[in-house]
C-alpha cells in the first residue's frame, strides 16, 4: 500500500493536524519514460503555510483534497527512462506519498558520495541557496559590518551567521531560548546571539551587541522583533526580508510601526524575495556552498524526524520553534 | 536693518506661526574674502518639519533661537571674495535674513540667462534632482512599465512623472483636489491622475487606473494612500520613499499594515534616500534635466508667495496642501 498525505482543510491560524488527511492508494504503475520513486527524505517549510491558504501568493495553492507537495529526496526504484537507473538519488519537488511515478522533469540527481543525502533538501538545497542569494544580492555585507540575523537557528538563519563570517562580517543572532542562543556561538561562530524571550528590552539588547549599529539585517520573522533591529539599523543599511514567520497565521493583517520614517531617515533598502529569482544563479551558488562545505567552514543542523506518519507533525512543530536547523522527515 | 528668522519653539505636531520669531539686527559688515548677500528667492519644504524637531535625523536640528536656513537665491551685493563679483547670483543653504554674509563655500553660482533664477530652487535644484535620481536609481521604470507618484502635484511628484513619461513609462498621479487632478493630466502629460479626497476606495480606484498593476511606486505622502498601492504592487516592483509628509506631524509613532507579507510575497524593494548620497552624480543630472528643460520636454510649477514676512506662512501652507509645485517665496 502507499500512504499519501492531503490537504484535508485550510487553516485558519495556526495549522492543526485536522487540515491534513491520509488515504491509502496503490503502488502506482511504471509507464513508458517514467520513473518510480521511493521517498527518502521529506523538507518541511515554513513557506508552506502560504500555500495551504488560497490567498494569492507567488505560488498557487495546495488544491483541496489533493497531496501536499514539498521539497524531497526519493530513489529511483524502477526506471524506463534513459537518464535514470535503479538505485539513482534524486532531489525534487514531490508529493507526500510513499512511492510515486515521475517523468524525471524538475529532478536533480543528487549524489550521496559528496554529502549526505539530507543536506540536498538544506545546505546544498534551498535553505543554503535562500541564505547565500539573500545575504549576497541584497545585504551585501562588506568586511567589518555588522549582520543581524533572526530566527538564527533555524536552517536559513545559522547558513547566513556564516556565510556573514566568512565573508567578513561580525555577526549578531536572535533566536527564542538559551539553548539556542549558546548553539549558535559555539557551534556557528556568531560573535554575539540574543534570546528574545528572556533579554527584556530587546531595542536596548540589540544595541548593547552591536555598538556600532547594524548594516545588515537578515529578517526570517518580522513582527516586534524586527522593529526592534529596526531601530538600531544604520545609515545605508540593508534590509533582506526572507522570512515573517511570526506573522503568517495571523488571522487579521498585522500592523505595526509604519517604516518609511526610518527608511527616509536612514536611507535604508528593504527588499524582499523568494529563491526562484535567482534560479539562472543557483549552479554559482551550489559550488561555493560545496567548496565551504568540503572545507569544513560550513556547519549545518537539522532536525530529523523519523516516519512517514509524522510528516505533518513535523510541519506544525516549526510553528513552536522546535527545530534546531532545517526540520526534515526520515521515512 | 535686517530682519531675520529664528527657530522660536520646536513644534508638537502641526507646527505653528508662533514656532518662528522675527528680529531685527543690523547689515553685516563685509571681511575678506567674504561676500555680502541680499536674499532673492527662499524655498520652503517638508523636510524641514524633521529639522524643526531635535530627534536624530540625517540632518542636524535647527538650533533654538537661531536662524532658520534652507535652500535660497541671493544676489550678491558687495564682494571682497576673488571668485565672486556685484550682480553675481547664487544658490545655497542660507539662512534666513534679508542679508548675509558668506565666504562662497558651497554656494554655487547661477545663470539667469539660462532659465529663470527661481528654478534653480526647483527643476534645476533639489527639486529637480530629487525626482531624477529617485526614480532612476531606485524605480529604475522601464518601457510601459506603470509607475505610480503619491503627492503628484508637488514640485517633486509633477517632475518624477514628467520623467516617468521621457522614460516611456505609462503615469498614474494621485493628488487631493480635482484641481490637481487636472492639472496633472493637461499640464504634466500624466495618462491618469486621482483624487484621493473624492474616489472613495483608492486601492479600487488604483486597480482601475493601473490595470497591469503597479511596477514602480514613487512616494512623498506615506501613510493609507500608500497602502492603497501598496496593494495593487507587481512582482519586482520598486517602492521609491521619498517623503512622508502624511507621518511628518505625527506626535505617536505611526503605525499601519506590515510591508514583509507583500514585500516577500511580490519579492519587493522599498528604499528611502536623501538627495545627498547622489551628490557625485549632481552634474549628470543638472545637465540632463536642463536639456529636457530647453528642449520644453519638462514643465514645472511653482507657488510664489512675495515677501520676507511671509516665510514663515509659507512653510506652514505646505502642510495644508496649498502648494502647487515648488513652494517659494520671492523677497
Amino acid at each position: 500500500m502507499n500512504k499519501t498525505i492531503l490537504l484535508n482543510k485550510r487553516p485558519t491560524g495556526i495549522p492543526q493536524e485536522s487540515d491534513f488527511k491520509f488515504i491509502e492508494t496503490d503502488t502506482p504503475e511504471v509507464a513508458e519514460d517514467q520513473i518510480l520513486l521511493k521517498t527518502k527524505y521529506v523538507s518541511v517549510d515554513p513557506y508552506m503555510r502560504g500555500r495551504m491558504s488560497d490567498a494569492e501568493s507567488y505560488v498557487e495553492p495546495f488544491q483541496l483534497n489533493e497531496p501536499i507537495h514539498s521539497g524531497m529526496i526519493a530513489e529511483v526504484i524502477e526506471s524506463k527512462h534513459q537518464s535514470f537507473k535503479e538505485g539513482d538519488f534524486v532531489s525534487g519537488m514531490l508529493e507526500w506519498k510513499e512511492y510515486q511515478t515521475s517523468d524525471g522533469k524538475n529532478l536533480m540527481k543528487v549524489n550521496e558520495n559528496k554529502a549526505p543525502l539530507s543536506a540536498y533538501l538544506g545546505i546544498l538545497g534551498m535553505t543554503g541557496l535562500t541564505a547565500y542569494f539573500g545575504l549576497n544580492e541584497i545585504g551585501k555585507p562588506k568586511k567589518g559590518e555588522t549582520v543581524v540575523v533572526s530566527g538564527a537557528a533555524g536552517a536559513v538563519g545559522s547558513t547566513v551567521g556564516q556565510i556573514g563570517k566568512l565573508l567578513g562580517a561580525r555577526v549578531i543572532g536572535i533566536a527564542g531560548t538559551d539553548e539556542k542562543v549558546s548553539l549558535l556561538k559555539s557551534e556557528f561562530g556568531f560573535e554575539e546571539a540574543i534570546n528574545y524571550n528572556t533579554s527584556g528590552n530587546m531595542q536596548e539588547a540589540i544595541a548593547e551587541a552591536a555598538p556600532n549599529g547594524v548594516d545588515v539585517y537578515y529578517d526570517n520573522v518580522g513582527g516586534p522583533i524586527s522593529d526592534s533591529v529596526h531601530a538600531n539599523i544604520n545609515r545605508l543599511g540593508r534590509i533582506v526580508v526572507c522570512g515573517a514567520i511570526s506573522l503568517y497565521n495571523s488571522t487579521s493583517e498585522p500592523t505595526g510601526p509604519r517604516v518609511e520614517p526610518f527608511l527616509i531617515k536612514k536611507s535604508v533598502l528593504m527588499q524582499g524575495f523568494i529563491i526562484g529569482n535567482y534560479a539562472d544563479k543557483f549552479p554559482e551558488g551550489i559550488e561555493r556552498l560545496s567548496t565551504w562545505l568540503k572545507d569544513d567552514k560550513l556547519k549545518y543542523s537539522e532536525t530529523v524526524v523519523e516516519g512517514f506518519d509524522n510528516i505533518p507533525q513535523a510541519f506544525l512543530d516549526l510553528f513552536e520553534g522546535k527545530n534546531k536547523g532545517k526540520m526534515i522527515v526520515k521515512v
